[in-house]
C-alpha cells in the first residue's frame, strides 16, 4: 500500500471504510489483551525454578561462615558482590546490594540527595531549590515519577538513536546551577531499545557542569539482555568519570528482575567508594541488611558469570520470536504508508512506535477499546505529557505469539485509522 | 552481702581488693563474648528451617491464582495479609506487608510524613520545624537514629513499668505544635520489657494534641514474644483512636524478624484506610512490589495464627533459660547491696540493669576490656546521651547459657567495683 498521503478522496474513504470494518470484527472478539508493562513471561520465570529449591534447610551458611537468616551485612554478602561486581563490570567495593527492587534504590538515592545532599557536606536539593532533572525522552515512566514525587522539574531531552542530544545536554547542564542529574537507561533504553555510544557516554562523563552535585542516575537495567546476537558493548560510566576527574559523578544501577524472578530479584547500586560510603551513611539508618537468602541462592542457581549469560540465552530464546512478531505484523501493516515509524531493538524489552503528531492518544484509546490495553499514550514522557502526542510503547515480552499478533495487528489497523482520519 | 554504703573502709578496701582480682582473672581468660544485640541464636534459627524448603518449583501461585515470582502486589498477598492482619490484630485492609524490615517501614513513614506530611493536605514536617518526638526512655537506639538523622528533636520521656509517664505526654502534647509524635514499644518494650497498661493506651489514644498531624509511631515488635507463660494482653492502639474520634493518630509496625528469620523475615504497617491509602500512595513511587514469594513460603510455614503461636513456644523454650541466667547471675551477685537495679522481663529480647548515677560508662568500658561486649552506655537514650549515665542493655538471646552466665558475672564484678571506687 502506498503513502496515505498520496491517496485520492475515494481512495481514502475506501480504505477507510475497509479498516473500520476490520476494526469491527476486533471489537466483537471482545478481546482482553495486556501489553502495558515489561513483565516477564511465565516460561521466562520457569527458568529460574531452580532458585526455588537450590538452598536445603541446612544451606544457610555463607561463604564467609556468617549465617544467612541473621541479621547484618548492609551491603551484601562477599559471594554476592564479587559475583554482581563482575556483572555490572564494577569492583565489589563499588557495588551494594539492595532487596528486590532497583527501582528502591534509585528512589532511595535521589531522595538521599533531596534531604541531606548529593554528597557529604554538599547542599541538600531541597534547599537549593527548583531543582531540574533532565530527561531523555521517550524514558522510563517510574524514573520520571520519582522526580514528579519530589517537585523536581523536569526538561526532556531528545534521544538520537545512541544515547540523548548531547549538544542540548552540555549546553542546558553547564548553563544551570539548577540541574541537578540526568536520568539514563544506557543500554536498550526504555522504551527506545537504543545503545550510549562510547562518544555519548564520554560526553556525560566529561561535559563541565554548573552545579558540583551534578548526578547521572545510570539505571543499567537491561546489561545483559540482548535478544540472542550477544550484550551490546556499553562504556564504562564509572571509569569515563574517574578518568574526567568526577569520581562522584555517576550512580549505577542494576537488578536481577528479568534476570532471575521479577519480584523475587536482587537489586545493586554502584558508585564510587566515596559515593557508596555516602550510600551506607544513609541506608544504616533505614534498615539493619538486605534479605541474605536470597542473595546466597542466586549465587548457587548462577555462579558465575558464564552461569548468568547461558541464561541470558534462554531468555532471548523465549524473546526473540515475540520481538519478531512485533515486527512483521508492524511491517505487513504500516511499511511504506508514511504514517508511522518504529525501533528495532536488538535487546530490552520494548518496542516503541511514533505516529504522526497528535495521535498517540487517539491509537491507545482505540485499541483499548478494541480489548489491547497499551501503556498509556503520554507516560514515557515527564509528567505524561509527550509534547507531540506520538510516541506508543509496545511490551511484547509477557504476552504469547499469538496474542502478539492480534494486539499489533489492532494496533496498526488503529493507527491507520488514526492517521487518514487526520487527512480529512 | 550487705549494702555497700554501710561498708566501712577497710571493709569496702578488701571487698575492692577480692572483686579486683576476680576481675583480673576475667580478663586473664581472654574471652570474646558479644552482648551487644537483639540477635536470634541459631537454634531459633533452626525453628523455621522448614522455611528453607517449603515451596518447591511449581509451588508460586498465590491462592488468587497470581503468580507470585512476578511483579505486582504493592501491599501483600491476599494469605499473607490476612495472616498477618489477624497476628496485628488488624484487619487486611488496615495492613500493608513490607520487604524484611520494618525499620525500613518505620523509616518510610517518617520520611513520608518529614517531605510530604503525615497526611494527605497536611503540611510536611519539614516546613514546621522545629519538630520534636517524644521518646519514652530507655529506649530503641534505631527509632532515636532516625530522628537525629532527619532533625527531629527529641524529648526523653520516663517509663513507669506500665509504659510513659502519661502525665508528661500529656502535657507536652497538648502545648507544643511541634510535638509530632512519640515512639512507642508497647509490648515487652526495647529495653525495659513493659507492657503499656490498658490505661496508658487509652490515655495515648484520647489526649488532646496541639498538632493535628500529630503520630504514634506503635512498633509492636514482640506482640507474641512472651517467656513461655503466653503473650500479655495489650490494648488495641488503633481501636482506642478510633473510639476517640482520632483514627489517624496511630500507626502500627511489625515483624517476623525474631519470628521465622531475622534477616529474611517479612514486615508490617497497619493503620486506618486513609493511612494505608496514604502509605502505598507514597510507597507506589518507590517499589513495584514486595518479594511474595517469601510471603508465600511464611504462609506455607505457619499455616495460621495457631501455627505462629505454637512456634513461639518453642521460642520460648530456648530463651527462657538463657533469660533465667541473667537473673541467677545478677541476684547472686547483686542483690541486697543497693547499687543496681534490673528487670525481670516475661517477654521480649532484653533485660535492662540501672546501676548507680555515673556509673554505666564505666560498667560498659571496664566490661568491654574483659571481653564482654555490651551494648554502648548511653545508646537506650535519644541522642546516645543517658542523663543520668546508668542504664545498661542486656541481650542475652544469641550467647550460650553458659557465656551469658559468665559475661553476667563480669558485668556484676564491674558493677560492684565501679560503685565501691564511687564510694570512695
Amino acid at each position: 500500500m502506498p503513502d496515505v498521503k498520496t491517496l485520492g478522496a475515494q481512495q481514502r474513504k475506501a480504505a477507510l471504510d475497509a479498516l473500520k470494518t476490520r476494526y469491527q470484527e476486533f471489537q466483537a472478539r471482545k478481546m482482553n489483551l495486556d501489553m502495558t508493562r515489561g513483565k516477564p513471561c511465565p516460561e521466562q520465570l520457569d527458568l529460574s525454578a531452580g532458585l526455588m529449591d537450590c538452598l536445603g534447610r541446612k544451606d544457610f551458611k555463607a561463604i564467609d561462615g556468617s549465617d544467612c537468616r541473621n541479621y547484618g551485612g548492609l551491603d551484601g554478602l562477599p559471594e554476592a558482590k564479587h559475583l554482581f561486581a563482575e556483572y555490572l563490570e564494577v569492583s565489589p567495593e563499588e557495588l551494594i546490594i539492595g532487596g528486590n527492587s532497583s527501582l528502591s534504590l534509585m528512589h532511595d538515592a535521589m531522595t538521599w540527595a533531596f534531604i541531606f545532599g548529593a554528597a557529604k557536606g554538599s547542599a541538600p536539593w531541597s534547599a537549593q531549590a527548583p531543582v531540574t532533572f533532565l530527561c531523555p525522552s521517550p524514558g522510563y515512566d517510574r524514573h520520571f515519577a520519582i522526580c514528579e514525587h519530589l517537585g523536581i522539574r523536569m526538561t526532556p531531552v531528545e534521544l538520537k538513536g545512541d544515547g540523548p542530544d548531547m549538544d542540548a545536554v552540555e549546553t542546558l547542564v553547564a548553563s544551570e546551577a539548577g540541574i541537578k542529574g540526568i536520568w539514563c537507561v544506557p543500554k536498550y533504553s526504555n522504551p527506545t531499545g537504543e545503545v550510549y555510544s562510547d562518544e555519548v557516554v564520554e560526553r556525560l562523563a566529561r561535559m563541565p557542569a554548573k552545579a558540583s552535585d551534578f548526578r547521572i542516575l545510570w539505571d543499567n537495567a537491561y546489561a545483559v539482555h540482548h535478544l540472542g546476537a550477544g550484550p551490546a558493548r556499553l562504556a564504562d560510566i564509572l571509569r569515563a568519570c574517574r578518568t574526567a576527574g568526577r569520581p562522584e559523578r555517576a550512580l549505577v544501577f542494576g537488578s536481577t528482575s528479568k534476570i532471575s524472578f521479577a519480584g523475587s530479584g536482587l537489586s545493586f547500586m554502584a558508585g564510587s567508594a566515596a559515593n557508596m560510603e555516602w550510600a551506607r551513611g544513609h541506608l544504616g539508618f533505614q534498615t539493619i541488611g538486605p534479605d541474605k537468602l536470597n542473595q546466597r541462592r542466586h549465587v548457587v542457581f548462577f555462579k558465575d558469570m558464564a552461569g548468568i549469560e547461558n541464561h541470558m540465552q534462554k531468555h532471548a530464546a523465549i524473546l526473540k520470536p515475540k520481538f519478531d512478531a512485533v515486527q512483521e505484523v508492524l511491517e505487513r501493516e504500516l511499511a511504506g504508508k508514511g504514517i508511522a515509524e518504529w525501533t528495532r531493538p536488538v535487546g530490552g524489552y520494548f518496542t516503541t512506535i511514533n505516529t504522526w503528531d497528535g495521535c498517540a492518544r487517539r491509537v491507545v484509546k482505540m485499541a483499548a477499546d478494541a480489548g489491547v490495553k497499551l501503556t498509556p499514550a503520554g507516560s514515557t514522557y515527564p509528567n505524561k505529557k509527550d509534547p507531540r502526542d506520538r510516541n506508543i510503547r509496545i511490551a511484547p515480552s509477557f504476552p504469547s505469539v499469538a496474542d502478539i499478533r492480534i494486539a499489533m495487528e489492532v494496533l496498526a489497523v488503529c493507527v491507520e485509522i488514526a492517521s487518514l482520519e487526520k487527512t480529512e
